[in-house]
């Protein structure tokens, strides 16, 4: 197809939070565009968010650049730096390893969508400064902060 | 900024396309995010097409994969399997080395918005079937498909 077929591809709210985190993206749905086109150099997912849910848990990268572009919709972008409300052709980038979590959290009534690319994994850790996680770099495992697992 | 401040960020319509293949990209303009936002594992650009102007001239990268969101308004993409009208939400995916060229065309009264992102530049060259052109990929240089210069 030329067009991708977003029909064509399963949309799904998996994740491999342990509980209680994994409670906060149940209504985060996205659509993995990578592995069903053919890209193999970067990471690319299309979310709809709804009302309520959070795109993930607030985090940061040691490896891996981020970018997302709002197409429909609304979100809160919340960070250490401040709370920003995102409207359909607002960008954020988050380059790799600077220290300030981040999630968007759909505070609106009514669906959200976005599209968001990431690097291919690098095996560097993933940090969620709020909650007692960290996704192992080489493992991609969901740890405790004291690395035992859950 | 948490979010990209696009008003800080340069639009611009420049090209290295020789003459006269510069003229169909005259009202293509573009934001590259990634060097104004510390991307670096990946390109990134929001594009803006006026009425009448194309996206590119037809290409096909040998190196580098290529995917694209519409945020706004309208644009036909034009391919050897066939044109395809974009819409807000819909997603193009251009695995690299698939050799079939690719540009979005507006046909529409009204300005078009969309997100591309590409992968870091691979080194291979890049083919334009209609004309004779092609992007060198060691010096990216236009040459002649005789691979004389311009």
């Amino acid at each position: 197809m030329p067009k991708v077929d977003l029909s064509a591809i399963e949309e799904t709210n998996r994740t491999g939070y342990p509980s209680p985190y994994d409670a906060d993206v149940a209504g985060r749905w996205y659509r993995r565009l990578a592995p069903a086109t053919g890209l193999t150099d970067f990471g690319a997912s299309l979310v709809r968010l709804e009302p309520g849910a959070w795109s993930s848990q607030r985090h940061w990268h040691e490896g891996e650049d981020e970018l997302m572009a709002m197409i429909e919709g609304e979100a809160v972008l919340v960070e250490d730096r401040g709370r920003t409300l995102l409207k359909p052709g607002d960008v954020v980038a988050w380059p790799k390893s600077v220290a300030d979590g981040h999630h968007l959290i759909n505070e609106s009534a009514a669906d959200c969508r976005f599209l968001v690319v990431g690097s291919k994994p690098a095996g560097q850790d993933c940090h969620y400064p709020d909650i007692d996680l960290i996704a192992d770099g080489p493992t991609d495992d969901y740890l405790h902060k004291d690395r035992t697992p859950y």
